[in-house]
């Protein structure tokens, strides 16, 4: 096998996008926007004041973990031009229940508690690994592993729309927050369900005869794009919006 | 395919350079100082006031997005001597929106919306586009896709020398702002149009017969200088000079 | 063997992972998180005064140290499937000492003497030298190198339930103080207690029979991510609780 | 082309040396010695006041440059042992024009003019460039065009030595920058002069049969400490006795 | 020789140690206990008084430069198990003259001229120059080179327990000084004295017959421990209680 690796080789800083490559092409801008997201939000995380800094601090950690890993799908990409589930999954694994966390340090203010996080993180991670699961080990059966992660799913939506975390925004008197809320909302019901089209577009899935197999990564990457970055940049004008509000009140 | 990568490879930092390569000399100064003018921008932003912080911030990341192209692009012509033309436009479509974000923030005091920025976004990316596939997928028929981009150019330049970004500049009371809006008029004026006498020295373009093929290159480089760093040096100037207006007022 | 180190190379940032392969994962995001804590408790450090400042220092240290073996280890795992036996123990000689500092420091206002911390140190790396040796040299004999191993953890344990670090946190008025210190003691007693179970799972080991080969780095990779990263949470909330009661005070 | 190109790499950052490669040992040390410095300026940039920020910030702009070059320079002649003239000159193309941007900054506050500025790099390009063509592609007129690049090395020379550069010193009622501009004329004197010694021991070179080929590569890398970073200190030394005799005044 | 240097090739970051190999081990642990106390030093940097800071980054950059060689050295140990001799005195060439400055600057404040850094920064190069003749190219000399070597040691050592460095000390009214003065005292006439016994374990030495060769390496990475990273402690206790006091009084 070890004679193999050397072949595997594809140096990472320089993986080469053959031209009319347009899967490659977002995992590119991808990397790139990540990192550059990456280095604004810890700019603007020493600019803002207390409270907002851990927000801004988690967002610059989530697009900086992605930026990682979009180096190494990159170049996974670029050599195999094939799926890089693996580093995908590794990097939601951890990104993921950030955005949990993101959600229960906006809130905190307004009385949110930890069982809130803890509760929107244990299904982010029911919703990958059964994700998971659907598209390697039991790739046949992709279907009802991808109905068994939206199980988990559809708690967060819940949550996010009608729960917990939505009732805190409405009882608080923050019009900026609610708005912010709502954006999120959004974010998580349009936003997150971008990756279920994706998911189906494998092989044996419910849209693999209206997709291209490489449908999945395009789809994914513009997933990524906008509910990092996008989430991230709802967060930084949240803080700024707020914190022009105090210093007027 | 594989066999081929480690034949391919290049040490990406290690790049080597053959004597007399003179286009091969442009991407290695370039490389490096786009990467001196990030750490100049982000230093200064920690200088300046406020508002300007954002600005410098952005200059600071369209350098420091062209100095990653300009390491992997500089690799790429030292070992195939031929365009880094994938490399280029995933820069270009990073950084030249971030530039219409430059024209947005410097004018937002004054009153400038954010449909002004959006609409010059969407004109560069019109402008990106169409040039690619100008460059590669329609490459025999480059002057009518030149053609098309350069709609997208005008409608940026004329923003920038007659429409809505000049008029709120004219409006304003401030000189300094008003010079640095000519400055960065010429920018897109003659700066930009740099480029379409490069993208013209491709095969089968109208200067295809008067410049050598490597002319491109020398000239994408040569207005990559000039409107990266150049731009950043305004904007730059612009808060210097307007901090230390407010200082004395 | 030079011939050989080639075909033994593995780019280390594009280590890649098999399919199915659970304890890669966890090398691969046990690497991820360690490097993200590093950032968290590097900026939170900026952010707590004083005193606090070297505790989270140190927990950065910690973490960051862990994150690059982890990253050698993960390679290391990718490319031979066994576990990387070396680079955790020269991890752990550096680690697990700085967390003995982490207890002095977080007494030492209370009056905890630099005997105590050269104590634990001592301990620890009569611990760590004798469970390598059990691991790797006298791997035949490594149930007898466990137990004179888990001397030196007793004594630790000791110390931080029952002996001085308890007796001074008892002492002091400082409820916060009391309250970590109990959890780090259950850090200490559950935690680490994790390791000998990984220990035990090695060939011909108590638990060999029971448990497969590679149960051994999942369980020291879970039990780092709670030793470490936890470890650092508990010393952060700390730090966050006590400020606030100073402010409040 | 490629076939040679794996043959040809020589990891970047353990380019290995032979014992007694005495002209390597010196690209070693100067590598390392150009990163400390850059780490120096940086650092004390943070503690200067104002003005003096941009002179220590552009002097560890100009040891970066070179360090980052030298990272280069040394195992191209780890591996060639020949001179990586290309390497040299890029290097020198960015920093001389830098060095003339700091003569520049020190003498702004006592009325220097851009125009001052503008006249030393153009001489200073004009010295680089013809010193290029001399030790390459006109290798065998050397002399010839060692004597032009001269021309441009006089008139920098001159101004520092009588011209507007010394006069604006003088003028000055400051005896520290009076010090300090004497120092600097004698680097432009003494220290630039290394250089042209250097030049003139390539082969048919006036001291070719004086002074052996490598001698070069030797007396270039002592000129590059001694005008970069002892350059540096200069004018590190004036920023902090100017900033004393502030506080004291 | 170039088809041999990619079989050379080891990678830097990926070095593997084989079990049972201690000295390598110290290579291993050396190469980020430097690097963690790098980092140490340098965020103290940021909390300690003006004349302090100067000392702590120097004690950053002395470690920091080693951290790099010892990154460097580790990878050339593991691939040929021999003394990685050129680097370890590029390390000592700059970092030993480094370690003089500190002197010099624990002692301005009570009066210590330039001449006193400057003589001991000759003596040092003195032994280095001569250490590494001795070494290398006279190996078969060693033990004459040893001693001319040691004259620089004994001036040194002279300087810090009789000559002009101690009588400042002693004439200042600064106990924490003089404590710290003893304490470097011993580390210039213990710590520095291991590098002898390294010394003479090399083929031909006085102790080669009693100790292995690998002996020298074992004792030069315990040296540089001690006297790096000790030395930087020893620094940042005098700057931690010279300050309390001064905010005592």
């Amino acid at each position: 096998m070890n004679a193999l690796v050397i072949n595997n080789f594809q140096p990472l800083f320089l993986a080469q996008l053959q031209p009319g490559d347009y899967v490659g092409f977002t995992f590119f801008i991808g990397s790139m926007a990540m990192l550059a997201s990456t280095v604004f939000f810890f700019v603007q995380m020493t600019r803002v004041e207390g409270k907002w800094k851990d927000s801004l601090l988690v967002s610059a950690l989530i697009t900086g973990i992605a930026a990682a890993h979009y180096f190494y799908m990159r170049s996974f990409w670029a050599e195999n031009q094939t799926s890089p589930t693996e580093f995908r999954y590794i990097d939601w694994i951890l990104t993921v229940p950030l955005m949990c966390v993101e959600f229960y340090l906006i809130l905190k203010p307004y009385g949110a508690k930890q069982s809130l996080m803890w509760r929107m993180i244990f299904w982010s991670l029911w919703m990958l690994v059964t994700g998971y699961l659907g598209e390697t080990v039991f790739r046949s059966q992709s279907a009802i592993w991808g109905a068994i992660s939206t199980i988990g799913y559809a708690f967060i939506a819940y949550d996010v729309w009608f729960g917990g975390a939505r009732k805190l925004a409405n009882s608080s008197a923050d019009v900026n927050l609610q708005t912010a809320m709502k954006i999120l909302g959004w974010f998580i019901f349009a936003g997150w369900a971008i990756y279920p089209i994706g998911y189906m577009a494998i092989d044996g899935g419910l849209l693999s005869g209206v997709l291209p197999v490489q449908a999945m990564d395009l789809i994914y990457n513009i997933g990524d794009a906008v509910n990092k970055i996008g989430f991230g940049l709802v967060i930084y004008s949240l803080a700024i919006s707020n914190q022009k509000a105090t210093a007027t009140a």
